[in-house]
């Protein structure tokens, strides 16, 4: 099978003009077939926040309300994956943009209330991948994918951009040998949250369980590890945890 | 060559979910291949106006600065093209939503400075249908456009949604034959503006022009039927001025 590289990018870098450019001009540079998973982070507080919409975060997760929902879909699947189009397409990269309502690719189902109500939120349930994957394949069109799924009876909800990007990269594996790589701010997984330098060069289950007992992998780690791990255990060859920055050389944290 | 039904429908119709829903439920039951085009009008000034963006509107065209171009952007690409897919999914019709930077699928140009900065308006220069065609064709999708294209320099532009619609319908000829439908609040165009039953049936260049002299066809019906015989000059084979609600039944202005 043909190698696709599933490149994931946080709203840190996507909110910063300059680092957005970077992200996507090394993102050109990879050879062969790709695809592009972005979150939005703080542009949707801010805009919630000019719109007058209060912004609540629970354990790291937007609380969606119906207006906080129209925000995430107008930042997310609008302004944001728009202008990453329009700049790949400026690279001769044939971006298409889209949420997980286009080609009915990615349907999720409202998170039941349990102790909290999370609004609309989705939780992924069915990935259909083969039109985007006739795409790649066919076309060498690069999709472009919104934190945005819907629920295929007429709603959209608000998913979490790293659970995207697993999803995707766990469906792909149908048609490609899938590698993953998360961008965000840090080198890689590190030792000590201080150190830079302190990177994991490399991590399994067994270490991660250990690593969490230690108290060195915490919080927001914990659940993008627990990802990464769901898309080895479903047949993605490999997980990198990487800088956005280092996207096109060595380094980051293996995930195996 | 098959048959490719291109629908128009304008923000007045997309701005009240009755009547959008209305209107997707007809063209869900259109047969056949199928394309839709929309506008969001009036929901671009609401946000605008809820962020403290003053909207400027010039011969029925919006003055786009930087800051509007963003709203268009997340309304139209975002909000009502998502939300427009959502629900066509729904209805199981495979929806796919683009504006015209995905696929570089519409590249337009910056309108040039003369009397009148419209800021960041594009002017329609070249459309590349084979990919879309193909989708349509070979994976029954159905594209669900918003009136956003690209300067293929990474710049988004906002650009007529009539225009989208025309240029669509123009392009699609070297692969179907294309009938366009451009939906109103009106039952066509008009011979009394007041009366609503006194809709013209047929209307040929010459009939055009004496209708503008003779004050019967006026302002913003003017363009939409410049676009109209454009559009037949290209190889469209037919043209339909109606009214979202009669999409499924006879009636309307037939352009020829």
């Amino acid at each position: 099978m043909e190698k696709l590289i599933i490149v994931k990018v946080g709203g840190k870098v996507v909110e910063n003009p300059q680092s957005l450019q970077a992200l996507l001009e090394d993102f050109s540079k990879i050879a062969g077939y790709k695809l592009l998973v972005h979150g939005g982070g703080s542009m949707a507080t801010d805009m919630a926040a000019r719109l007058g919409i209060e912004t609540q975060m629970l354990n790291g997760r937007r609380i969606t309300d119906e207006e906080m929902l129209k925000v995430v879909t107008m930042v997310y699947a609008g302004l944001v994956n728009k202008n990453i189009v329009a700049k790949l397409q400026a690279m001769d990269i044939n971006a298409l943009g889209l949420c997980g309502a286009d080609l009915n690719f990615m349907r999720s189902q409202k998170r039941p209330v349990k102790d909290v109500d999370y609004g609309f939120v989705g939780d992924v349930k069915e990935v259909q991948a083969e039109a985007l994957a006739e795409l790649i394949l066919q076309s060498g069109v690069v999709p472009v994918l919104a934190p945005i799924t819907h629920d295929k009876a007429g709603n959209l909800l608000n998913t979490n951009a790293d659970t995207i990007a697993a999803e995707a990269a766990k469906a792909m594996t149908d048609y490609f040998d899938v590698h993953l790589i998360y961008c965000f701010e840090k080198k890689g997984v590190l030792r000590s949250p201080e150190d830079e330098d302190s990177v994991i060069e490399c991590i399994n289950k067994e270490e991660f369980k250990q690593y969490i007992e230690e108290g060195i992998i915490q919080s927001g780690m914990i659940p993008k590890l627990e990802n990464a791990f769901d898309s080895l255990r479903c047949g993605v060859k490999k997980v990198l945890i990487t800088k956005a920055s280092q996207l096109l050389t060595s380094g980051g944290t293996i995930i195996h």
